[in-house]
């Protein structure tokens, strides 16, 4: 994603570094007090600049959302290249280590703040799983060359989201506190039997 | 659950009949508008009584809601016993069906209701876990009789959550449209590696 997404119309009022700024106080106001509770006049408040400020960049809260979901760092390209470097036999425990890679980072603050969001808004509920899909498990599971793609691609989503859930949302020990190498060893098998394995 | 969980103070202004009145519109407020918007003025409207007599028994919202969960058709003894009839080799795919036949029954309303406000609240995050922990995964794998129970509990709650998740909430094709013996058939396999399977 580049800066070129935001929408220009009428005057641009700051830089982009008002528009990082802005970002930020998303963020932040997102982490701190959940998605409904925020407000554009608040992150404004908060980015020091007044509400038209941040909606020249972003039209609503929804969109402030997804525009944090970016500066997240996350980089789908370098993840699937990760993947799929190395032997097929490693594959689910290779995409279980960049899972984790990802989320533990922050202590899985962006899997909190992202997966509440999500669930409750049933505009953005298509948003994540069709990005997931089409620019991470989409191009791994195709370079597979298996036959069923969609089918695999479901299946080690419902693992993945259940870790996110388990592991950072309601935390389920020990699996919650685990190091990240024996969540990959433990939960890489069960991937790679849906992206490789015999399934029935 | 019985009835007598029901804390009783003072008078008893109206008989288990109103409790069980209660409960149905607590239900359909919660599936209608959805936790948030929930009141117990609108539950207590919607079930023709005062709101002191919804209060009589319900101290609030989370306790119409926890007594709420306890009127969907779940009976954790039942799935337990029907999950344990069998070979053991069986025993994830058998997980599977009697979750599957839980939620498909109302088309995942339920797990639409119950996840979303499960996650939003602090105070219920270490609920659901905990009720499903020591009431159905805790006796299914203690009767394994396995060294780490509570780790395989923990891994098989992961793709059960997530399955929950892909299914019926954010539903990923074809993973939530399959028919519940298909499901089965794919999960069952990993779920059974987690209860009983060679970990690393």
């Amino acid at each position: 994603m580049t800066d070129d997404d935001a929408p220009r119309r009428g005057r641009r009022p700051a830089g982009q570094e008002t528009r990082a700024q802005v970002l930020d106080a998303a963020r932040a106001e997102f982490l701190e007090r959940g998605y409904d509770a925020v407000s554009v006049r608040g992150v404004a408040r908060r980015a020091g600049v007044d509400p038209g400020t941040v909606r020249h960049w972003f039209a609503g809260k929804r969109e402030l959302l997804t525009a944090t979901l970016g500066i997240a760092p996350v980089d789908p390209a370098a993840m699937v290249h990760q993947v799929l470097a190395g032997p097929v036999e490693g594959l689910g425990e290779r995409l279980v280590r960049g899972v984790l890679g990802l989320w533990d980072g922050d202590e899985g603050a962006t899997v909190r703040l992202v997966l509440p969001a999500v669930m409750a808004d049933p505009g953005l509920r298509g948003l994540l799983p069709g990005f997931l899909g089409a620019e991470v498990l989409g191009p791994i599971v195709e370079r597979l060359g298996v036959a069923d793609a969609r089918r695999r691609s479901s299946l080690v989503a419902s693992q993945v989201a259940g870790l996110l859930l388990t592991r950072y949302l309601v935390p389920i020990d020990p699996l919650a506190s685990m190091p990240a190498d024996e969540v990959a060893r433990l939960v890489g098998p069960n991937v790679q039997r849906y992206l490789a394995g015999d399934l029935a």
